[in-house]
């Protein structure tokens, strides 16, 4: 058994510079600095387990991640560490000591997402990096009603990318709201897990309703196909922000 | 006379990796990114004058050009021509035909900016270069009865920096107002005219009061001192965006 405690990190991250959330041969990956700067102040190397991977250019605003640490720091000066040693855009926003079985992704029940849309006539420029930019005029109405044919729990294959492994791609969606603010098209989603790519390829999809090229009801019909080819494109990965992760 | 036609154009841009607006000898700056587009599509150099500078590191929504064009192409397509050579981080939002007698600074009847604070216990990643973080929680009553006493026609030497050189220090504030959104404290302050650094060096004043450190009548007397010694310091340049020109 291993000694020492388990924690709990709450991390945020600008994901415009790493090559995604997961260590990798080539490039720099979130996990990877986290991993470094850690290492660093234990002085032990040990993996960091993350609720899940975010894909190159994604955001996070409450990702979470497990770590094992045999330290006597409290989890204030451990979180000071890593801030004081990480690039700015990580940030360790809270430490916890967990239980020696909380592992999280194993542990995770409910995940939301944000994905953020610039529907301006051009682009803001401060939001180059955190939003898609869609310069025709989406219909609200129409994006709010096609969504509401995702939540509960279905076969979510046509929303996931095809070379993604799971066992099953049965899932449940518990939210799907759309916001407007100014130009700004806001779409949270919370479900009890999330296919790769699944929340991009659902806006992607999404965004078709919005400019009137279908029905609402026709969702139901690309649930229903089953295949990656029934929805819509693959939204850029930059509008993207893994709010928070639920146990 | 100059013939051919004046332009009157709303640029946004990300500050943050230029050396301000103005030419400069060294660093590349935003004038000089529009002024090489401009030189480029149009085949001719003439110089783009702006509402007034913006230092480095600051950002825009609502900065206005003007500049002389003698070419017949129409406002949307000389838009287009901007946009489609000039980097992500600036965008022309508008190009207007407007009278041979309109120039951006001289012409301009008041600039209103916003001011960004990220109050939040740690820093959000994604507003690192467009907010000021503050971990310490202020007390947005005391700002905005602190910003009160700005309102109105005053000698605001002691909001200049100390290089700054103008003919009088006196300028008229017609909005000076706090909003709070989540952990975010946002100050708008609009005026028939700004000194250099001014609004700056009014958050790095108001953050006092905002701590407690003064009682919010204390604000009168930092303005009647007329020096700079008797305000704050000057809050970083990433936090402040130009949001707007009125004619």
């Amino acid at each position: 058994m291993e000694s020492g405690r388990n924690l709990k990190l709450t991390i945020a991250y600008d994901g415009t510079a790493y090559n995604g959330w997961q260590v990798q041969p080539n490039g720099t990956t979130i996990q990877a600095q986290l991993e470094n700067v850690a290492a660093k102040f234990s002085g032990v190397r040990r993996r960091l387990a993350g609720s899940g991977r975010t894909d190159a250019g994604v955001h996070a605003w409450g990702q979470v991640a497990s770590w094992p640490y045999a330290g006597t720091l409290p989890g204030p000066r451990i979180q000071a560490a890593f801030n004081s040693l990480l690039p700015k855009d990580i940030v360790v926003r809270r430490v916890e000591d967990v239980s020696a079985d909380f592992h999280a992704r194993k542990s995770a029940r409910a995940k939301t997402y944000l994905y953020i849309i610039d529907n301006g006539l051009v682009a803001n420029p401060l939001l180059r990096n955190h939003a898609w930019h869609i310069r025709q005029p989406l219909d609200l109405n129409a994006l709010r009603r096609a969504a509401e044919f995702l939540l509960g729990e279905h076969d979510f294959n046509s929303f996931k990318a095809a070379d993604g492994e799971t066992a099953t791609s049965t899932r449940t969606l518990i939210q799907a709201r759309w916001l407007k603010r100014g130009p700004y098209l806001m779409f949270f989603v919370k479900g009890n897990g999330f296919l790769k790519n699944m929340v991009r390829i659902m806006v992607g999809t999404l965004i078709d309703f919005g400019r009137g090229k279908y029905p609402p009801a026709q969702m139901a019909d690309i649930i229903k196909a089953g295949e990656r080819t029934a929805a819509g494109i693959t939204a850029p990965a930059r509008g993207l922000i893994l709010r928070s992760v639920d146990y």
